[in-house]
């Protein structure tokens, strides 16, 4: 084997050579090998994963599809289209479906940035933000939290006339902070006509029955709205990459001529389908995030570690003062075999992202942290 | 329902706003909702799909897979870039992943462009490429075939400073043109450095073996080679999407950048693995595929009927003299039940393509056509 010594690329735009890659949750089996742990014994909270799995109803439908995997994937996804369209109450030409719902993030850059053009998002949110705006070249503003959440009149004040895009999480990840719907809705009406606002709902489904509101009217009032879903979070479905976005016909035609023709698989497909009918294991979902939420909070107080209240399916949560602590602590949990998400690329090096899993995993990963903390188990 | 009324979009780029989307293969559902026939009926030969299906090895790896959907992908591939780094001797960081094909051309389009910059590519050849270049607004450049194969001389002569990217597919679709390994290097050594070059090597696997040449041991030559392979024809797992590149590591670095965290979903790595190492299954596959190509020449020759012979899957056959008669035939062949390709969108208005099917199917799609042609079935 004959390899030529590395060079630095002189290749690409010096916007694509900027970008540094998406760090994502640690796979179990890959911390497993570094480790020398038992797969088997590792807590996985680290990427916001459902605790219960995908739905039955889910691999039920997989199963059958799994003998016709030769032919492409439906192009069009009529039939999961269709399920949609029941569900909103929508003709089938306001969705285009995404392989995840990064894909739609990043089909909305693509599709209405030009390089040197705005795009707007809040600190402290979702990293593929900044990436789909250095991936096209777009001058990324963003703008300081408040109290880890969305400054809404500070994006307003940084839209100028070539901003075309802005990316807004409600709830917020990786914070849990959360928007009424109220002041969402105005801060939309008051947004330029001239720029899309991507409403990122991926954690929606955990919103309680008070916080909840329909988004997808709005998008029936704004053409200038898209509004993006996954089924990675609440329906289980996280290792077959889908998700979707919902918008006015004539956008949605504008982010259908930049998606990939087969962008969404045929075994995706099909389980979206029946885990989008699946409202039960939808509620089971809600309701065993809600119960380990008040098992996290229960057993941050405990430990006395700050953290963020959250609308989502896991916590912020401060494990030390220093600029370290977050990378720190982090480590110590994974040689405990227990992975949480370290976010100091987020600039928040003092806290860690738990995510929020069955009862016994919360309480591994609580053990763990008071192991971590204080050198003592629990 | 209230739904505003339609709208022109005026959002995002000319050069998005021009793009005419994919026209994909029609699916089988699709095909017997419009003509209203039995699906089981349907003969299916329009997107060079392998007609063994998918490899029974893949399915038993799928299987294994199938109750671990709940978590992400394994981002960075692990045990797929494992099977790739031994099959063609090189480190894993020779490898990018991609969402098929299709997303490794799109990848390298992104990571390699910048609006304005020019794109080379051949008249009558893979449509994806045009889509790619004008999704970033590059200045594409095609340049006119010579008996429906590359010019490569005239693609040299395209190159100029702002050139970026030329792609080149070898066996080409839709006409199953071959560029010989001796010209094809010579072509590739004489591309200026600062041009890139994407070997779209999708039919690969179905090259006689006096043909085959290894386009891996340029890719250690050449730092502006990239080599684009799919498991979606010979390997029979159309309908999972599972694509790579094979380029040095700093341009695998710079693709890797573009690519989405979590491109490849579980289902597709785990079929891959399997299917990469099915060498039984590639060799039937290879094999149905010569005799059903000798099947189908027979066929056209018997009905007088012009075709350019083919080093893929299919065969590009003209079946009439006028601009209607690849649409009109086409039309004909539908409400007979077969499926084929019509190829007026690749300026080639008089053919169709035909994808290779089982030696059943081969004699319906020529029972078929000859009704279309003359009136009279077999």
């Amino acid at each position: 084997m004959s390899i030529p010594a590395s060079r630095p690329s002189v290749f690409g735009p010096e916007y694509v050579r900027a970008i540094a890659p998406y760090i994502a949750g640690r796979p179990i089996s890959e911390v497993a090998r570094e480790y020398g742990l038992d797969e088997s014994k590792i807590v996985k909270l680290a990427s916001n994963e459902n605790p219960l799995g995908m739905p039955p109803s889910a691999r039920a439908a997989m199963l059958k599809e799994l003998d016709d995997l030769g032919r492409y994937p439906d192009s069009n996804g009529f039939v999961l289209k269709g399920v949609l369209a029941r569900k909103f109450d929508l003709p089938d030409t306001w969705f285009t479906l995404g392989n995840g719902s990064n894909d739609i993030l990043e089909i909305c850059a693509h599709a209405l940035v030009e390089p040197g053009q705005g795009v707007v998002y809040a600190q402290y949110s979702f990293a593929v933000y900044a990436l789909a705006a250095q991936e096209v070249g777009a001058r990324a503003v963003e703008v300081p939290a408040q109290a880890y959440g969305h400054d809404l009149d500070g994006m307003l004040q940084a839209i100028t006339p070539d901003t075309r895009l802005v990316f807004l999480a409600n709830p917020n990840n990786p914070t849990g902070t959360f928007v009424p719907a109220a002041a969402l809705e105005a801060f939309i009406a008051k947004v330029p006509s001239h720029v899309v606002v991507v409403l990122d709902e991926a954690y929606n489904e955990y919103l309680p029955v008070e916080d909840q509101y329909d988004a997808i009217a709005w998008v029936r009032k704004y053409p200038n709205l898209v509004v993006s879903r996954t089924l990675s979070k609440a329906y289980g479905l996280a290792g077959l990459r889908i998700g979707y976005a919902v918008a006015q016909p004539a956008m949605t035609d504008l982010l259908n001529r930049i998606r990939q023709p087969f962008n969404v698989n045929t075994m995706a497909q099909a389980a979206a389908v029946a885990a989008i009918g699946d409202t039960d294991f939808l509620q089971r979902s809600a309701a065993l995030n809600a119960a380990g939420k008040a098992q996290l909070y229960a057993g941050f107080e405990r430990l006395g570690l700050e953290y963020v209240p959250s609308y989502g399916n896991f916590v912020l949560v401060r494990v030390g003062e220093d600029e370290g602590a977050g990378a720190r602590v982090n480590v110590a949990l994974l040689k405990q075999g227990v992975i949480v998400r370290p976010v100091g690329n987020y600039g928040l090096p003092q806290w860690i992202r738990v995510s929020i899993g069955l009862p016994e995993e919360n309480a591994a990963c609580l053990a763990a942290l008071e192991q971590a903390l204080t050198g003592q188990s629990a």
